[in-house]
């Protein structure tokens, strides 16, 4: 059996079969508002106070501040002491934006990996991420050598990836068959709201449950239950929107 | 519990968990006529009425006449007087357009925020202001830029988004995982007509509910039904247009 | 209450709620045979011999010819006798692409308007019209300036839009949110040909019907039947073909 | 009641209620095989056999040759005589092709009806012949030139509309809402096979029957049974393929 | 009754209401696997052993000996012996993409088709032949052509057309019309395969039988099962995938 | 019976009434995470320990280190072995990216398969290869001669073909119809998670089983039930996204 990291969710290592082979790069699919950051949050966190693994958050949607109060407010308390000593590195929206060039940003970034301090990666998002790019070509490049150094730097990484429609069954980009593993997070429409899912897709070299699990946001962030069913599935047609 | 800005509609708060969170950028996406101006009217006469907060209407729809009309026909009598006395700062069409320069134009109005005295906006229509962009790369940049002024600036902002479709399950743009909370107006066609709903599809840092719940349009504005149900879906496919 | 146009079709009238508000710009869309032109025309006729409101009929689709048999077809047998005395002012496709400058041709339009001698304006086709343009960009800024002319000279006008497919779900662009209301025309498909409906999507500052009513074409043109009901819903999955 | 020109079909005239409108240009559109050619061929046979009335047929489908087998093949055996004693003039793809310079090709044909020897016009195909501009805009001016010039040659005029998918609920052109008159040829899937219907969706200054009838091909062209019904609604989604 | 080409398929012929009508072109549409190149070399094949006809058949797809092998797999084993004498003349993609300019190989191609020689052509695939044009319309002159070719030297030829789509409803493209007949092979899929059926949905000058029938592909080629039915009508939307 | 190459999974051989026709180029389409590249490994490592073939795998994909362990996973223990003992060369991402001239590496490459002596070659992924060329037309003209090349090196190869969408149900490419063999592995999500299944759609040449059969991965690689059914179909509308 592979070396694995664990994500910090219970029910999802399990799914996993443990946990994500060490040194893959997932893609976390899903809508806004399914959860993908809290539960980037969550793999950094519980990888600094449960398995002593040091991590890096890169966003490109939010600020330090806003990071920290939505990990606060899930019950993360001491994401803040753990950011300053250092546990846990933040490159927030602003600091990706300073610099004039986006490129010597990453590059920059790139090169703070490469001490081997780090464990665990976050990119939030990957959709943002490549938003800065206008040369499909240089994107698609990018894209490779970016996955590889951080596998060369032994992280590893969830790419947050954005979905662009209400439903999981649009176009399946570049990203996700260069990675390693894709993870779905799914809102189902109800006649009354919406019901949170977690699906695994693929994930290389692992026997992984292909099957549809209950997720909950709430204290503690991210809580997927180990009991499949219930999953009310429906189609794009007979749905909400 | 983090801090809130009551919306001016009660069960809309409820749902918020308290309100929007303070200093949040929030998406507001509806078809025309689904009552995304009247709410907009509604945050910041409310705020400033019961709440005592000032607040901007940037307009690319409207001109100053139409909005001030319009929240008088919805009983908002005291509009004209706010707007007076500057509780209520109006950017309205015909001045947003009278500047050559568009930019320049959007520079100024950024400037004017600068000063601290409000505490809420309401930009009609995000979709128009984007259409001022040719630049795909340049749109981008600056919708990065501006979301993160007004936050700076410390107000709590609605942006109101035109939707293409007649059923909100099209494309999902950058502005949906680049502001903090996603609210959709909707319409659901019926065998007579329509009937009208609110959701709350993501609210970061908030315990939300994402129930669907029913919305009125009348004396007094927009008024939302606590009581979720009766939302009856009915699929793009089988559903009238 | 606003001050209302009576548009000449007493059903819609009522659904209106008395009538369209004065100086509002009003999208008429349907698909080709829905009864647009027809509406139109009743809208100015009805609007000289009933309130004494003079109008203007601009169209990019027919000869004046062809609009005055049109009118007659369905008993507005003064229509030719209105247009001789000027009460009806018509610009037909032919005057409009007489001029070598499209561009030109509708500013000595706009300019006829400038005299306030008209109350009322049919323009059939926004469609049409914008075909004109090969510049999304300028497109979109003459037709802002265009709909701000109108109001300015204080039209209450009739947009009529084609719309691009047999059913109304497409797209939804930028003359659906710069316009005051939304009105549709609509034919359903059944077992052995159309039904015709007409509803009310969007009338800013007014309390509305939402609802979906029968229509009919025929002498005295545009009936609407008042009693909703008998809307066979249809979408476009099921529908005819 | 309108001057009509009379089909050569009855159960359409009888639709029409009476023949088309004299002067009107139809726009007549289906799919490849339900029956578009043999209509227009028929149009023109019996123009000149029944209502002494001379026609022009221009095809950039066919040859002068085929057509001719065409009309031959459902018993209009005296199409050649017609032909050669001028009473039908055929512009056949070849003839059209020959000129190096399209446009100078279409000027000369427009040129041939000036004349004002003809009654009846088909185009065969509107879809073949907008294939030869390159340049939208261009397009678009040509054909309300030539829309325009039809009527001023008094031609009643079908132009044949070759549908770009099985299933005619695609996008509605220009050449719709520029035409008055709008008929369609409907295959219908069924189990076994397909059932051929023809619509009248739209006929300007006249009270059209708007339902779906059966048409059948066969010796004598086309005939249309004009007891509704029998119409077995089948949605895209529902249909054959 | 018009002379016809026997297709050397019975059920085909029957259907065809005796064969092809001489000196057409016929579109042979249908997904990959469908059986197309086995019925375009049983045309040629049986065009040589039963009726005497010579016959080409030019290939992008396929080289010469993969053509051969094809052949013998269903049992026309004297395939080679016809190709060395002459009988069958095969243009392999090797060939077609020996020379250096495309449109060369073609004019020479097209120049030994002139030696009236040969009264039957296969074009395997029409799909790959337009893939060679880089401008929309050179593409479409040439095609126009290219076709009139074809029955100016007396050739009753099948272009076959690869699907785009898995179910043939999609775009409706020039090829159609163009043509004086399409037939389409179908995969209808099943809950454990697919079913295979022939439709003849359009042949100019024919009473054909519009009714969608079984085929299949063994010993002997194509073979046609003359009684309809058993056609298992499945949407795209309820289909397989 | 043409000469066939077993795939080294029984029961796909059986499906394919032997196996692979010799020097046949095959695609083989799927998700990701569908077993593409399982089959492709187990595809090669069979070739050498049951059939005494050599084979190629070149990964566009991924590294060298991955694939090995992607192999091991499954059980394929003497992976490492074979590929230090050349019987399986591998070309990896890294090694492909290396060059800076993308052609001439594939170049290299393919001058590298010219000794004859591999048999069977694996292209993971023939989406990302194409990926590297911007250029439509040199794109075709590229992959025509590239899978001539393979054919006349004696190769029988598989073209990994990453599938654009949930279901496979979008645009078939040139890649589809210039190959002998069409392979797809199919996902089909049910209300739980996912069932396997593949379906041979096409081979050139052979009498396949066209029925859908349930599939399994996991020790021993990839295994095929041969008997049919099961197979739960579900629409895209109907289905999970
Ligand atoms: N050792 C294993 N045991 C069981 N299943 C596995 C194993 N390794 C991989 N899988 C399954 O195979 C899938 C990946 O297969 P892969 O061949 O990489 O897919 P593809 O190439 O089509 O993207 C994984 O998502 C997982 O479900
Ligand atoms: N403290 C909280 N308690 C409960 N639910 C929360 C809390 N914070 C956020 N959420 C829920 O999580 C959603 C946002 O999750 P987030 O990870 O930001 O989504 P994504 O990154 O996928 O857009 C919110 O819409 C809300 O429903
Ligand atoms: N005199 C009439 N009597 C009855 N129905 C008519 C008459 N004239 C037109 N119609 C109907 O009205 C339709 C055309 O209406 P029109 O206003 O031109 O449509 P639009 O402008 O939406 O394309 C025709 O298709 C016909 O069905
Ligand atoms: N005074 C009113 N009373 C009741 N309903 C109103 C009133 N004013 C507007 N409405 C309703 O609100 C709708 C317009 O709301 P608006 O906020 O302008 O929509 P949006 O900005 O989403 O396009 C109108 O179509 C009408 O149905
Ligand atoms: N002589 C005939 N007898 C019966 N049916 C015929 C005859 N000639 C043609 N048809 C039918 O008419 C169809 C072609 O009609 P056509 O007018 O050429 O169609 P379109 O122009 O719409 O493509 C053929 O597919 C065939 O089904
Ligand atoms: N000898 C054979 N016996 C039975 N079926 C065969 C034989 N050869 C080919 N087939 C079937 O015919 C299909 C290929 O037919 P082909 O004419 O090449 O299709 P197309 O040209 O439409 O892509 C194969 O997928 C296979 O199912
Ligand atoms: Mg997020
Ligand atoms: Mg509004
Ligand atoms: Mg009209
Ligand atoms: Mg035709
Ligand atoms: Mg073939
Ligand atoms: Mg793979």
């Amino acid at each position: 059996m592979p070396d694995v990291v664990k994500t910090g969710v219970d029910g999802l290592d399990s799914i996993l079969n443990g946990g994500i082979v060490r040194n893959a790069t997932v893609l976390v699919s899903g809508n806004p508002g399914t959860g993908k950051s809290i539960f980037g949050i969550q793999y950094l966190y519980d990888g600094v106070t449960e398995y002593d693994e040091r991590g890096v958050y890169v966003s490109f949607e939010e600020n330090e501040d806003d990071i920290r109060q939505a990990a606060e407010s899930v019950g993360f308390d001491r994401w803040s002491e753990l950011v300053e000593n250092g546990d846990i590195k933040v490159y927030d929206k602003r600091q990706m934006l300073r610099e004039e060039d986006f490129m010597s940003a990453v590059d920059a970034l790139l090169e703070d990996f490469s001490s081997d301090e780090y464990d665990r990666l976050v990119l939030d998002s990957l959709t943002m991420f490549q938003l800065f790019f206008d040369d499909e070509r240089e994107k698609r490049t990018y894209l490779l050598k970016f996955s590889d150094v951080l596998k060369e730097y032994g992280l590893t990484s969830l790419l947050i990836n954005e979905q662009g429609s209400m439903f999981p069954d649009t176009e399946i980009g570049l990203e996700n068959f260069l990675t390693d593993g894709n993870i779905y997070f799914i809102q189902t429409p109800t006649d009354s709201g919406v019901n949170r899912y977690i699906w695994v897709a693929k994930m290389r070299k692992q026997n992984i449950n292909t099957d549809i699990f209950p997720l909950e946001i709430g204290e503690g962030g991210v809580t997927v239950h180990e009991q499949a069913g219930g999953f009310s599935m429906m189609g794009k047609e007979e749905s909400m929107f």
